[in-house]
C-alpha cells in the first residue's frame, strides 16, 4: 500500500490561500483551534488522509466505524486569501512519519500555491496560566513585526529547545524544500489537559491574522467550565490546607 | 524480498463471497472461532501468507518447522455467498505491518469480489462473564438492524475506544479504500485466557448470519472444561474465605 | 544505499553444495561450529554481505577497522556435494532485518543451485549439560530417519516453542519459498556463555552428515579449557558450603 | 519523500580534497572541532542535509526556526589537497538512518575524488583525564606509521570494542565499499560534558595532518574555563573531606 493515502473529496480553485495547521499536541491546543474554525466558518472538506504512520485502529462512534485519519479543509473568502485547514486524529507516530506526512501535506499544497502557513500549538509552561500569551516564531525575520502588531508575542529565548512534531516539520521542510514563508503560534498552556483557554488566545490572534470574523461564545463557554473546574480544585487545595492548621482548635 | 507474500493453492471461482476474519487477539476469541469453521465445515486452503511483519521463527510440529504464516480458506456453498476465512499465526507486530497486511489482504480478496466483510475479535471486559454478548460496529448505519435481528448487540457507547489491530484496519481500510461494507462483532472476554466460551457466542451468531449449520459439540465440550476449570478456581476461593472466617472457632 | 550490499570474491563452479549456516546466537554453538569448520577445511572466502541490519559500527582488530559483515566460505570436495558456509558477527537486529538477510541469503545460494540446507544453533536447557545432545528440526519427515543415523536426536515435543532468528527462518523459507530441504541442528547448552563442548557435539555429527573429516584437538582443547573452569566453580561452591558448617568448630 | 536530502549551494572544483567527518558524539569532541576549523579557517557552505532519519523538529534562534540537519562546507587551500567537512545538529537516530547517511554522505564524495577520510570521536574513559590523548584506529596499517609521526597514538587494544556510528560506519563503508582509505582519531574524555580540552588535543593533531595552521585562542579560552570548573569542583570535594576529618577536633 501506498504509506500515506489522499482521499479528495474536492478540488476547488482557491485563490493565493493561507494553510493553518492544528493536530494533536500539547494541551491539544493546536487541534481544538482548527476544529473551532472548521465548525464556526463552516469549512468545506477537502481530503481525508489515511496512513500507516497513524495507529492502526478504527474509532466507534454510534456504533459505526471511523477509520483514524488526518483531514484537511477549505473556506473560500471575499478577501485575498482562501483558507485550507489541516486537523486530525493523530499525528504520525515515529520519526520517519513525522516527516512522511509533513512532507506530503507540502507537496499537495503545492498544487493550490499556498502563500503562507501557520501551524499551532501549545507551549507547556508546567503549571496553570492566568493570561496564556501567544508565543510566535517564523521562518524569516520579515515576518516578525507584522505578526507582533496582531498579537503574538515574540520573546527572546521563548520557546526554548525548539519545535517538535508536525507544527515544527511543517514550517521547517516549508520554508527549506518548498520556499513557503510561515510562522507558528504556540499558546501557553499547562501541558496537563486539553486547554481550551490557551485555545481561545490564539483562535483571537488567528482571527487578527486571516482578518475574518469568528463567534467566541462557544470557546468562551468551554473556558469557562474549565476555569471553574479548576478554580474549584484551588479552593480545595485551600480548603485543605486551612482546615490541617485549625486542626489545632479541634 | 517482497515485504508480504502469498502462496496461493487454488484460484476456485466464488461467488460473491463473504469474507470472514479472526486472527490471534484478546482472548483468542476471533482465531479459535475461524479455526473452528475452517474445520467443521471442511474449508479448502486457498492461500499461504509469509511475511516480515510476522514474528521471524518457525514452530516445531513432531520435529518439522512450520514458518509462521496467515492462512486464507474458502468453502462453495449452496446459498447466495460462498465463504474466504483468514486465520494465521500472528498478527502483524508493527503498525506498519498491521496496515499493510490488512491491505493486502484486502487488495488479494478484490479479485474475489468479496460482497462482505465480517471481522472477529474480543473485547475485554476485564472479569469473568457468565453469559458473554456478541457486540457489534458496523461500517454503514443500515446493517444494524439485520444484523441486530441475528443476536448481534448494539449498545451505545460500547465497546469504548475502538477497535485496535487487524479487526479494525480490515474493516475501516475495507470501507474506506475498497468500498466493501462489513462489521466487527466481539465477543464479551475476561481477557485473562484463550476464551472458547466467549467463541461459542460468536459461533452462533455467525453461523445465523451467513445462514449455515453448524455442529456445536466440540466447542461445547472445550467451554464446559473451561467451566470446569474456573468453577474450581471459584470453589477453591470460596473455600478459602469461610476457613479464614472459622478460623476464630478453632 | 541497498539494505543488504554482497561483495563477492570469487564464482565458483560448486557441485551440488550443501549450504550450513551458524550465526551467532544462543550459547554461539552454531558460530564456534561453522568457524571451526572454515578453519579446519581451510575454506575459500565467497562472499561478504554489508548491511544496515546489522549494528551500525566497526570493530578494531590491531588498530585496524573492520566493517561488521557476515561472510559466505566455500570448499570443493572430492565427494557428492560442495561446501558453502555461513557465519558473520552478528545476525540482523530486527524482526524486518532477520527476515531480509535470510532471504537474500536464500537468493544469492540459488545460483548455486544448493541441495541442501543445514543451520545450527544452540537448545538453551538453563543449567549445565554434561552430555550435551544435538537436537533436530526437519523441512521433511523423511529426513529425520538418515539424519537419526548419524547421531542427530529427533525427541517428541523438543525443542518447544519452535525457532527464532536466522536458523528457523533460513530453513522456513528455504523449504516454502525455494523448495529446498534442510534440518537445523541444536546443540543443548546452559545458555550462559560460549559453549564450545556443545559446539563440540554438533562438529561430531556435522562431520559425518557432510561424510568429511575433521581434527577435533583444538575444540577438545577448548573444551576442557571450559570444564576446567566450570570444574573450579563447583569444587569453590561446595568448598564454601562445608566451610560454613565447620564454621561451628571454629 | 526521499529520505536523504541534499541541497547544493555550490558545485567547485576541488582538488583531490580530504574529507573530515565530526558529528555530535561522546563528549561532542568530533562535533566542536569541525565547527571550529570551519569557523577559523572561513570555510564555506557547500551543502545542508535534510533526512527522516534525523529527529523531526526545529530549533528556534532569534525567533526563527531552523530544521534540524547536517551540514557540509569547503575550503581551497594552497596546498596539494582540499578540504571538506562535515558537521550536524544530529547523527542519524535509527541503525537504518545512520548506515544511509553515511552512505550517502559517502557518495555524496564521490564526485569530487575524495582522496582520503578522517572522522573524529570521543574515546570515553569514564574518568576526567588531565593530558588526553588522541588514539587512532586506519583502514590500513601502511596509514599508522605516517599518522603516528604527527601525534596519533596507536595502542595495542586501545580503543576496544570499536567505533559505533557515523565515525565508524563512514570508515568502514568508504574502505569497503568506496576504496578510500582513512582513519580516526578519538580524543579521550570523561564522557560526561562536552569537552573542548579533548577537542583542542585533536585539533592540533589534524592541523599537522592537515598541514594547515590554525588559531588555538579561542580553544585555549574555553578549556581554561573547563579547567576552571573542573578545578573548583575538585577543591570543593577536598573542602569537603578535611572537613569531615576536623570534625574530630571541633
Amino acid at each position: 500500500m501506498e504509506k500515506i493515502m489522499f482521499k479528495n473529496y474536492e478540488e476547488p480553485e482557491l485563490n493565493s490561500p493561507i494553510f493553518v495547521g492544528g493536530l494533536p499536541g500539547i494541551g491539544n491546543v493546536g487541534k481544538i483551534t482548527v476544529d473551532y474554525f472548521v465548525d464556526k466558518l463552516k469549512m468545506k472538506k477537502l481530503a481525508d488522509v489515511y496512513s500507516e504512520f497513524l495507529p492502526p485502529q478504527v474509532f466507534i462512534n454510534n456504533n459505526v466505524v471511523h477509520l483514524v485519519r488526518e483531514s484537511l479543509y477549505y473556506k473560500k473568502t471575499s478577501g485575498e486569501h482562501d483558507f485550507i485547514f489541516l486537523t486530525g486524529d493523530f499525528q504520525g507516530t515515529t520519526q520517519e512519519g513525522q516527516y512522511e506526512l509533513s512532507y506530503r501535506m507540502l507537496e499537495f499544497l503545492k498544487k493550490y500555491e499556498v502563500s503562507m502557513i501557520y501551524t499551532l500549538g501549545g507551549y507547556s509552561v508546567g503549571k496553570i496560566v492566568e493570561k496564556p500569551r501567544v508565543l510566535g516564531a517564523v521562518t524569516d525575520k520579515k515576518l516578525i513585526k507584522p505578526l507582533a502588531r496582531k498579537g503574538v508575542i515574540f520573546s527572546e529565548g521563548e520557546p526554548s529547545g525548539g519545535i517538535v512534531g508536525s507544527a515544527g516539520l511543517i514550517l521547517g521542510m516549508g520554508t527549506e524544500l518548498f520556499s513557503i514563508p510561515g510562522a507558528c503560534f504556540m499558546g501557553e498552556t499547562s501541558g496537563y489537559f486539553a486547554d481550551p483557554k490557551s485555545a481561545r488566545e490564539i483562535i483571537m490572534v488567528l482571527a487578527k491574522v486571516l482578518k475574518t470574523r469568528i463567534n467566541l461564545k462557544d470557546i468562551d463557554e468551554k473556558t469557562r467550565q474549565l476555569e471553574d473546574i479548576t478554580e474549584k480544585m484551588k479552593q480545595e487545595a485551600q480548603n485543605k490546607a486551612p482546615k490541617d492548621d485549625l486542626g489545632y482548635f479541634g
